[in-house]
């Protein structure tokens, strides 16, 4: 199968989108819409929430971007029009909201920012939260100028690759399409995304350990070894996957949604609490906020003794990459555990996790 | 129980040593010695194998010393006279011979150097090879200046922290005693031992993806953090299992010989050659060399998804360290995969490594 396979157009229309883009990563697409952004209107910037996958900022960097990292909002994890509007100038080429966990990151809050910055790329993110609802029950991911799909085996929708959808605002497709070069690899290197994921991983746990920590360093010598794993050529590969996943995405928003309800409904613990999350949303992770860096930590360690999910690998980007102190973020991103709502999850995984978060 | 339940006199004896000092970690003993030669002599450098624990070459920087990686030879892993003898020189102000895995690096052999270098601390590591002996039936461990034991859950020996041991021409174990600030923390914490190996292991899988990597100034920058990791005050806590293991020596020596011999006979490919131990070596994991670095990462794989132990992150310290390079130790790292020989080792799990990696 290839792109063709895909129904493109019935994608871009159900987020009310102009056009949509096929790409082999979701990164290679965000890297392509950033160097079209350089090219016309000169380096300069993008913003992204400090708590997002280190990929959106490797893409920015690798089109010559400096990423500017927002804070987040204690509530929702995702940025805001204030955090955001503290950081938009001249230089701003980009602002990638992103719909973290499958939190509804409010973009209509966005609108106006946007209105008065007609040069910016206004993109969504909705890998996490594709088929979510807003609270006007419009689909996330149909706001801004740019909305970006990726598809793992580990997101919402099954498969490998992206696509950039393309709004009223934005550049004609084909000023995008071209900007990966023919000679950059086709497949994204899965070793080096291990690679990638294990280096973040164990910064992110070293600064667990010692607080003082400067890391900036050591990852900036290492960012130029990721390129590959960034801006890869061709399209999707597993179009059937993806196809699949658009058919019964509807029937996995609600069974992922039903398995973050009863975390929501179970955990009753002063000292833990279920980041909300909307009726209606897609949910990709149950994002829990314990109350110290200490209790995320033990109660990950029980929760993997006993078989079960739990990640607590969050970490500030500002931290990793460079900016300024993004206190919500880098308090938050300490105490995150995310457990797992996948729709073959046993209810009973999810009840042993839920007795042993209150007992923690 | 506390370090005077141990019969330190009994173990330096058994060595021809003539004094024994008991550490919170063998790295930790090692920063005493080499500060008290810098104290003594003035800073310098220390020479130790490229293919070593990054935790020996801490001890030296946080001392003040440079490390200077000698390479090893191809057959046994160690380094040599020839290879530590065009590194002497007047800064020298240690040497560290590494019995890496069990194997026997023939201390012996460096007498000449030893003799013609006087101020320079000879020092045996026999962590992994405790219990052996040489091709003249000493048990190693008792030629150099002082001789370096470590007990873990993971080596020969169980229990925690480390022994020194001195002798003829060492210093006064009085003048290495007094180098630990009592204020260093006296138990050396779990968390940054597993995030130094976490970082080192991500490290080490960049390496082997992009042969191109400068990981020298990540790894700099990280350095300052592992300070607590190195010097730790204090002596051993769980002595009862430190004297176990040194009473059942020589069963779980015989033991670990056998199921590397198993090894050593199984294997039997083109492909994949067990690096020889002597008989009366005591044998801490099983290290097989493989033609290419692609075979030893394929074979690890099929290993460890039959549920066996394997480990290939070996990685020359001079990569992540600095230096010259070091051909031999680049070359072999990449190829080695250990295979576990512990005592409680099921024989059919040996059988079905040895199948594994006669067919792959």
């Amino acid at each position: 199968m290839n792109d063709s396979d895909l129904d493109l157009r019935t994608i871009a229309d159900r987020l009310s989108m102009k056009a949509a883009l096929p790409f082999a990563r979701g990164s290679s697409a965000l890297f392509a819409l950033f160097q079209a952004f350089a090219n016309r209107h000169g380096t300069g910037e993008v913003i992204l929430p400090a708590l997002c996958c280190e990929s959106v900022a490797l893409a920015a960097m690798y089109a010559g971007l400096k990423p500017r990292f927002a804070d987040v909002c204690g509530d929702t994890l995702c940025m805001t029009p204030e955090t955001v509007g503290q950081l938009v100038n001249d230089s701003t080429r980009a602002v990638v909201i992103v719909h973290l966990f499958g939190v509804d990151a409010n973009a209509a809050a966005f609108r106006e920012l946007r209105r008065a910055n007609p040069t910016v790329a206004f993109v969504e993110d909705i890998a996490h939260a594709v088929g979510g609802r807003t609270l006007c029950g419009k689909l996330l991911g149909s706001e801004m100028d740019y909305t970006l799909l990726s598809f793992a085996e580990s997101k919402i929708i099954a498969g490998d690759g992206g696509i950039l959808l393309f709004g009223e605002r934005a550049l004609d497709p084909d000023d995008v399409r071209s900007i990966i070069p023919a000679s950059a690899p086709t497949k994204p290197p899965v070793v080096l995304a291990m690679n990638l994921r294990n280096v973040v991983h164990s910064l992110a746990d070293l600064w667990r350990t010692s607080n003082d920590l400067e890391l900036v360093t050591a990852f900036e010598s290492l960012t130029p070894y990721f390129r590959d794993l960034i801006i890869c050529s061709g399209g999707i590969s597993d179009t059937e996957a993806v196809s699949d996943g658009f058919e019964n995405l509807e029937d996995v928003r609600m069974i992922r949604y039903a398995n973050y309800s009863l975390y929501r409904a179970g955990v009753q613990a002063t000292h833990a609490k279920v980041v909300p999350l909307r009726e209606g949303s897609t949910c990709w992770r149950c994002p829990v906020l314990f109350s110290t860096p200490q209790r995320a930590r033990d109660t990950t360690t029980k929760l993997r003794s006993a078989g079960l999910h739990a990640s607590n690998h969050y970490f500030p980007l500002n931290l990793l990459i460079g900016g300024e102190p993004k206190p919500i973020a880098e308090d938050s991103s300490s105490r995150i555990v995310n457990l797992w709502v996948e729709p073959r999850l046993p209810r009973n995984e999810i009840d042993a996790a839920i007795a042993i978060i209150n007992r923690s």
